[in-house]
């Protein structure tokens, strides 16, 4: 008697992305309750399940959904507003200004774009480090997709609090409201050690430990940090961060570009994970993080966007396709960083640093979250390799169909949650209107 | 009285690319003959012209056809087959022992799909160095792209030549083939100075003059060519290929990635163009050719994906991305290659390296090759600045339509002259046996 399930998708390979990293070619991936129930041969799964819906992806390819290890999803309304500037200069004339105009609305609406761009290329689970935070977490539920988010903590007024105090306030109410949620939880959020005291970041680490939540905060991402930091503490960045209890494996440190091997072996040592968002330090033109030192102390490393004013995409194609080609530049080696790294940092790994086990693989018990790539497209022909075809040759742009907790949220260009047209125009809008009101 | 013409295609975005790089917002291109009548506010074009057929595009953004300015079309049989080796492994026991199997229908299959690719992406026109490039111009021509192709040339035996001198042959007839065609023109290849004798390259060189044709090389691609050459000839690459007197505006180098400031003056001096390829540089690990150098002494650099077995795709939008980020790393500098660097070098330096002065710009009297995107996608929204979506933002998928000559050669997906469900098919089988005969 064939098991009950709620759907099967069949295609011609599934890139399973397990221990083995297996890759099932006529494939086929059984799902349950929003969990994975079984993935192996098509004959196999389609004689053991009665599915309740078939969905025949034909010439496709099927991968765990992608995971966005760092971004700030509302910053979408700020894409191509300022773009080629010194870095102080973006920040202090462009960045800065335009942000303390943002509302809960607009957060709502950029996060909303956010969340339609990182589903359509495939991306099922983000981590989310901005504002109104609880706008974006209303966002990603509105799209049905699963997020991590935290409110910003500065020593700054930021448009959400006017004193870390407030923000903190803002984070505790943030865990409260989001607790108990299928696909949506908090973490804590510190800007960084140049934006927050070390009496901030201790409370911020607090709170952390408190929730059992992910401590996320930027790091020796700017040329300048390490120096700057050795004049106020007499530290690195790293050692300082460390001197203040709060690395471990609950850490979550964005960029880490700057860091030499002994702050490696801090970071190895407290078991700390790192979001590498190479294409955002690309254009920022801060330098590209030794991600193969990281790889060989074993300490994760995630991959992030960072946010559409320093990318300008949410799309983890581009960026597991620059986390390679950047790395093999920064260290002159082709083999530095080869397309089975760059795929593992986008699922895998990027599931360690949000500390949600049941994601980046296809496997069973897993969460049934998925994207699939039409291999009907001339970039995709021939298909030798699968990890190389997706980090190599595609754009992102193959995602015909993604599934989060078991549920179809894109299928060739259209939400069946959201009417994305006339949300474009309001975001549009939106972004126009904030940009407008600048000083 | 209206004037008649061929077709008026309207959108709410213009990138003309004409000398004041000025956008036309709710603008229409008139198209008569392949060639553009006019371009300018929707409101007046639809006054003035009497159109047989109107193309409404909405909201989308119009900018010229992108020209390819260095590629291997028919080694998308090779993408994926080998990647994220050492560079003499790659090429050694990988592409040169497959390429060996190559016959005329092979590149004929492979070129087809460079050609569906490169459209889907909004590239008009390509310059190609091969063998058995009659059969790659036969491809771009059952697409009615604009396309350059050269025979390559070696000292060394090719699928298609067993010396220089059948080569050289190939070359003359393909001169021969294509004198006329409207779409179509050859140009002279030898492969590189290390793997061309001087007299070779004298011999291709005195072809380019007679046939007044762009002569085309590798030039300082990878790490230990200089040194190589020191050896062999007591120069660089550069001082060399001057001393034999065959750089000058109808010469096209190839990466020139490890240039200094003298072999850059010789090129500026000599008037000689660079093909930029800097996804493939990077992905090989060859380094990132000294671009802001080159463009501050007015040498025209374009831009190429190079082949698919080093890139591995054909698309100018991950190009242009990729020459911005690249250079901005290498130089530490976010100003380094703005967006609008990026497109003038995959537009009008395109076509200064390849010497077809009437693509690259939506200017009256030009070719009508036009590529038409989609703003209507999530990574489209917002729209401050049209250089800083096509470069930052865009992925290349967002093209739903390409025009060459007048003629739309490409439309949501579908190719009007091409059944691409067969051609994938056929390349994909050829692809396979070709990988399985390799010694």
């Amino acid at each position: 008697m064939p098991t009950p399930c709620d759907t099967l998708v069949t295609a011609s390979h599934i890139l399973t992305q397990n221990a083995a990293r297996e890759i099932v070619t006529d494939g086929a991936v059984a799902i349950s309750g929003g969990r994975i129930a079984a993935v192996g041969p098509r004959a196999e799964l389609a004689a053991a399940y009665a599915p309740a819906e078939t969905v025949s992806m034909g010439q496709a390819l099927i991968l765990p959904g992608l995971v966005n290890a760092h971004t700030h999803a509302a910053m979408t309304l700020f894409r191509g507003l300022a773009d080629d500037l010194p870095i102080a200069d973006w920040l202090h004339n462009h960045i800065w200004p335009v942000e303390r105009l943002l509302t809960p609305e607009a957060v709502y609406l950029g996060s909303l774009v956010a969340c339609a761009e990182m589903l359509a290329s495939g991306t099922t689970c983000f981590a989310d480090l901005y504002f109104f935070s609880d706008q974006t977490a209303r966002a990603a539920d509105a799209f049905g997709m699963r997020a991590v988010v935290g409110e910003g903590v500065l020593d700054f007024p930021t448009p959400s609090a006017k004193t870390p105090a407030e923000a903190l306030d803002l984070s505790r109410a943030l865990f409260d409201h989001l607790r108990g949620h299928p696909r949506l939880s908090a973490m804590v959020v510190a800007h960084s050690p140049y934006a927050a005291s070390d009496a901030t970041l201790a409370a911020c680490a607090d709170l952390a430990r408190r929730e059992n939540a992910v401590f996320t905060l930027h790091a020796a991402e700017g040329v300048t940090e390490n120096a700057d930091s050795l004049k106020k503490t007499g530290k690195r960045v790293i050692p300082h961060l460390h001197s203040l209890g709060i690395l471990g494996e609950n850490c979550l440190l964005a960029h880490c570009v700057h860091t030499d091997a002994a702050d490696l072996d801090i970071l190895a040592a407290t078991g700390t994970r790192v979001a590498h968002c190479p294409r955002s330090n690309a254009k920022l033109a801060s330098g590209t993080a030794p991600v193969p030192a990281m790889r060989q102390r074993g300490i994760p490393v995630g991959l992030g966007t960072d946010g559409a004013a320093s990318n300008n995409t949410l799309n983890l194609f581009a960026e597991m396709n620059g986390a390679s080609l950047t790395c093999k530049l920064a260290t002159g080696d082709p083999t530095a960083f080869p397309a089975r790294a760059a795929l593992d940092a986008a699922t895998l790994s990027g599931a360690v640093c949000l500390g949600i086990p049941d994601i980046g693989a296809i496997v069973p018990g897993g969460h049934a979250d998925l994207a699939v790539l039409s291999l009907a497209r001339p970039n995709m022909v021939p298909f030798f390799d699968a990890p190389s075809q997706v980090v190599y040759a595609a754009s992102g742009a193959e995602v015909v169909l993604t599934m989060a907790a078991g549920r179809v949220v894109y299928r060739d260009g259209r939400f069946p949650d959201m009417d994305v047209a006339a949300l474009f125009r309001e975001a549009r809008d939106m972004a126009v209107s904030l940009a407008a009101k600048r000083p």
